[in-house]
């Protein structure tokens, strides 16, 4: 059952250590067929040596486990949520890399400093509030995700243009039209991360890079008008 | 004698420096085996790459060696005083990693700034005082177990729930129902100290991460209640 | 054809992930022939672990591609420009490395702290202005290649004592007299970048190195009295 | 001639690649044997990767190249004055190692903050004091070789507790009994180069450790009542 989607979910599970993202189990990438409604994710604290693509468990969009011998990742229910409100997503990726989750830990947004940034994520990356003491109670897992949803429609940010933010106290969640596209944009977020600690501490006065060059760098990668790459 | 223990010793040993924590000879894991009462332990200045499982050296709770060519670490008396205190650990691992070390030397407890630190450690990782011109002339590493065991009681911390801590201008001992855990304690450690480093770059007046969330992720994981992992 | 050019422009692009100063397909080098004035660039956004010698793409000093299957790095309009008011040099690199980026989003030249950078570059490391609306809307390759030479010119800095740059908000560009050479100021700039950062952390108030050494350093490795190397 | 010291002399200088003490080819190690009063070292400017035993260069100590087909070491001149003014060292290293020489650029000594410094320097690190215009200008090499002596001197400094120093905007000089000891001081003093920089940002206000913490962990290693390792 979805043999294809659980090989690419495996593989996409696979860069994380392969890019230095992760440190024993402390992440976990899905994948979404969105036609049948159901992903594939990571089985929760399974070493990433000992993975195999028939470890990954199919769960359905109730959080629902449809297929797999192992229990899904912890997180599986806020992966749920973010599949049920962005759409155009194919794939979520949770880590707690170095930079990413310090920024995480400080509760600060990372400014946009450069074209790094701008070439993948239009806008500061925003750092969302820690959930409170009901919330995480409650269900903490599933209101990361419905957290996750709330804030970037109320701060009226775009799933496909910032594809990732933080969650104050924890860490990174991000995502792409398909697992390789997800990883992709933590790998970016861990990059840019680093590279915004840095820039603070040669500048601390460092100002936002101009809004046209964001533009420009944007735009040069993304929709109609883009020209880097191959098409 | 104790084959099936020195050999699960020596594996431990082998990932400080596949973990990266260890330069040189600079770091040492212990087992123990509880009905004989006897650990295994890295030989003293042995490098790592020369070691094999028949080198551990096999030593009573009284400090006495009981088995082996090599003399055992220089560190032996400390090891020997973890073990007759903390009644449910298995192993114990020094290392004088990094970031850890870096703390230690700065004489501060690494405060617990997010999940990735809630998730393995509860509350923050004291950092230990120097010991006296006495305590260091009289049984040094005898004198710096006795330290940790007395601090531990003192401060009304619980070993199983804080497995390590660092020892002031010397670096970090850490501890685990068994050696691989004893050296997943250290890693960890690692890790925190790291991101909590750059969680303060980032932000000079960060605050802890909430007790509430604490709660939350260190209970995810560890006593009855736990839903992380396959059981 | 420029087969051999083809071929030595592969290998300097596969040094970059060698020496770890590319993510993904963040860099791109090029060497020219100067007989025909045709030079040879990575193709854009292509993997370097899919990357062939016959994959490097022939333009012309016009910008136009005279050969080649794919679309040139979306930078080959900076090259250009270099290539044609820098007469004595034979490569070009750009690179987000991640130091060198950092002073760049910081906006601040990088300061001669010691022996290591005046070996390669007489004097500070320029980071030059943010192009404007006008000539990032207009032709924005092509300006970032027209501000390099002017603000050489302006600056009175010599490109072959100064194999480098950085531009504002986005990262270096390097060069030298062939490709190889390129990557190497490349290189070395990243680390002159990473200790200028650490030496302004242990000395806020460190100040240039005297004159005197940067000579004997520079001189002692170029022009006609060097006893640095083999000749 | 000398082939057993050439070897030795071969193999430490391919451990600075592998402790990643070196870019390129800055970097370089000598040893001497006593009896014959020759020493091999390095040849100058030639790749780690191309190096093999019988490109080592034999010189006297009065810098004068007696076997060799390649040019020596540029700081040739350096090693001959700390193999005359030294007596009891058998190897010599100069690298541009990433913190060592940040704290060199700095012009600050390394504070003995813990037991890692301790074990392996007695006391803090000197850094030197920058050789003048005319000092440079006269002999560079051997200058940088009196200043060392001078200042040991000068200070009241053992080199044999000592194993190393930074020289003011340029970078470390190590040394030991053989070649391999003498890299062993290299790596060591990147280590608690690290360290000390990351200690000084976690405690702005931090401390030296105490005296007899020192003196315990130096002397355990050091001296006649050493107890750490086999013998």
């Amino acid at each position: 059952m979805l043999e294809e989607l659980k090989k690419k979910v495996y593989e996409a599970n696979m860069l994380l250590p392969k890019y230095g993202l992760v440190t024993f189990t402390w992440g976990n990438v899905s994948g979404i067929d969105r036609e049948s409604g159901l992903f594939a994710i990571k089985p929760s604290g399974v070493p990433y040596e000992d993975l195999s693509p028939e470890d990954m468990v199919i769960v359905d969009l109730n959080g629902k486990v449809v297929e797999g011998k192992y229990r899904p990742s912890s997180d599986t229910a806020t992966h749920v949520e973010l599949y049920k409100a962005f759409g155009n997503i194919g794939g979520v990726v949770h880590t707690h890399s170095s930079y990413a989750t310090s920024w995480a830990q400080a509760g600060r947004d990372i400014p946009v400093y450069g074209t790094t940034h701008a070439d993948y994520y239009y806008g500061d990356i925003p750092c969302l509030r820690c959930l409170n003491a009901d919330e995480v109670e409650e269900a903490y897992e599933e209101n990361t995700g419905h957290l996750i949803v709330d804030e970037f429609k109320r701060l009226d940010r775009d799933p496909d243009a910032v594809p990732g933010c933080l969650c104050k106290n924890h860490g990174p969640f991000c995502w792409g039209k398909d697992p390789v596209h997800a990883v992709e944009s933590a790998v970016v977020l861990e990059e840019v991360a680093k590279m915004a600690y840095r820039t603070e501490t040669i500048n601390p006065k460092v100002e936002r890079a101009p809004q046209y060059l964001q533009d420009k760098h944007y735009f040069r990668k993304h929709g109609a008008n883009a020209y880097y790459g191959q098409k």
